[in-house]
């Protein structure tokens, strides 16, 4: 491949020298992406924590969306896994699939959204592969962090009379997502913010950190609410009662679809919210709200664990609110 | 998804919980895949090595590639790097990137594979993420692995007077790909050796983990021979000559091509050889005989390291012989 033209890309070790190896200097095992493999030495009395998550185009983002929020959010459903367990992120492995079509113009912006939320989050590229594909464009990335033994929030562990919460709002994602497809038609503030919220998730990661002690079970809101709590609900071997009404949906969502009981019932199925969800002893609510704050993060209370299975969710007169689909599949 | 139909796939859950959870057996960090994350815990006194290698269909493999073997590929090309630097594998995560048209039965013999390579190497699946893709098939294999501290053999370190070696034959796979292309006409049982070595790559894992001490830099050879011996040149500051007549190459090669001066160039510029090429001073010849025969391995003494930079491939006189491309591009 020549480098001509100056939108043409060139080679694949003059794209890792250029582009790449500038975000592994906060990594002395990466060796500025020179060798084989990256060494990483977690701290005394860590356990490591890893994850891994993929991106296609057309699947999880779109072909217009910014490449710098394409990085930002690859590196993002893979830092709210580990934010949803407690654990501190350290650094992260990408293969990166390239389709011949995409120029050099959009990866400098994709390393250039790598690098700042490598910073906002204390992070170092440690290692990567870049390959071509006749297919779309692809990001896997797998984030490696670390936990103070035995510290790790599961997602067994809900007790019946625990209560349910969530972080943030629920299904702006979602909304964003059918605006930018053209499903919904709004402009305005309200439409800019709920296109941000599905480029560009937040990693609860402060919020994370402190329910150690607080928290019975945990995950991050990647396939829907109601799914996700599922997952909580068949690990645990519990059951949840979820109620509508108190399921935090931003201004913005409710302007685009109201908040009535099938407004907050598609909300709760949509994806890509990239919330905590968590159970908690009823007891812990003092030191949770002063939590919230310390996270800047709004958490809601929505419902209780229980014994039995599955979820329910239900309207203010306690009546069951039918759900049509549980989450929304990227598969 | 539905599963009416009993080639048809099950949805993400289920694939998960039939074929990839039982593969995480081994590792109780892994929570049976049911959790959003692995833990994992290096023995004490080691450092974490990590890797990650992309393969894609059409690019890394070939449609008709049996799925067992891909998978295996998959696993080898990151055990790979790991045999490299003398380390030892621990457990990997996987994203893998799934067309609709991917019958079940395609996965449950890529699971065997997977399976299959997990016993011979001693590791376990960690976690993963499936995800659809419209795009060719694809797997990101991130894998784990440790290594006393302070003893990885790096690109870096060859130096002057160090003699160069590679383990095995070089340019089989190149010859395998060519007979799957169509590019070259053979059959039997040299042909099948080809093939095989294209398919199924052996990581060098005892004959890495026994270099410490002896190799002065190494890496696994995927690029190309010449490639990669460029590699440890550039990162060590040194140049060497490396001889034509002594690069291994198999009986099958040879009565594919010959074994001219030309046909060692090609071989030696073809990729997915994934021995081990490296350096080492000349006074270990002892110890390295004794340990190829416990590594039940061939190594080959091919060349010299020298001041000044670059490789120089030569013929029996000692005259350069010309090379048309340095490797083989992935990209």
């Amino acid at each position: 491949m020549t480098n001509s033209n100056s939108d043409r890309r060139p080679g694949e070790f003059a794209l890792i020298a250029q582009l790449f190896a500038p975000l592994s200097r906060g990594a002395p095992g990466a060796f500025g992406l020179t060798d084989d493999v990256a060494l990483l030495t977690p701290p005394p009395g860590r356990e490591l924590v890893l994850t891994t998550d993929a991106l296609v185009e057309g699947v999880h983002f779109l072909a217009g969306d910014p490449p710098d929020s394409v990085a930002r959010k690859a590196l993002r459903a893979n830092l709210s896994d580990l934010a949803a367990k407690g654990a501190e992120p350290a650094g992260y492995l990408m293969a990166l699939s390239l389709p011949d079509a995409v120029p050099m113009t959009w990866l400098e912006s994709f390393a250039r959204g790598l690098a700042e939320d490598q910073r906002a989050f204390g992070i170092a590229l440690l290692g990567g592969d870049t390959t071509r594909t006749p297919g779309p464009l692809s990001i896997a990335i797998s984030l490696i962090g670390w936990i103070p033994a035995g510290k790790l929030i599961r997602r067994a562990g809900a007790k019946p009379g625990d209560l349910v919460f969530v972080s943030g709002t629920i299904g702006d994602a979602g909304g964003g997502l059918d605006l930018l497809k053209g499903n919904e038609n709004m402009s305005g503030e309200h439409s800019n913010f709920l296109i941000e919220r599905y480029r560009l998730p937040v990693p609860r990661i402060v919020l994370g950190q402190g329910l150690h002690g607080l928290a019975s079970a945990a995950l991050d809101v990647s396939d829907g609410l109601l799914a996700d709590l599922g997952h909580i609900c068949e690990v645990s071997e519990v059951g949840m009662t979820i109620e509508a009404s108190r399921i935090p949906l931003s201004p913005a969502l409710q302007a685009l679809r109201g908040n009535a009981d099938e407004a907050v019932a598609r909300a709760a199925t949509s994806g890509d919210d990239y919330e905590i969800a968590f159970t908690m002893p009823a007891d812990r609510r003092n030191a949770l709200s002063a939590l919230a704050v310390k996270a800047n993060t709004n958490v809601s209370e929505i419902g209780r664990v229980e014994t039995g299975h599955g979820i329910h969710l239900v309207d203010s007169g306690g009546r069951q609110i039918p759900v049509s689909r549980a989450g929304y599949a990227h598969f």
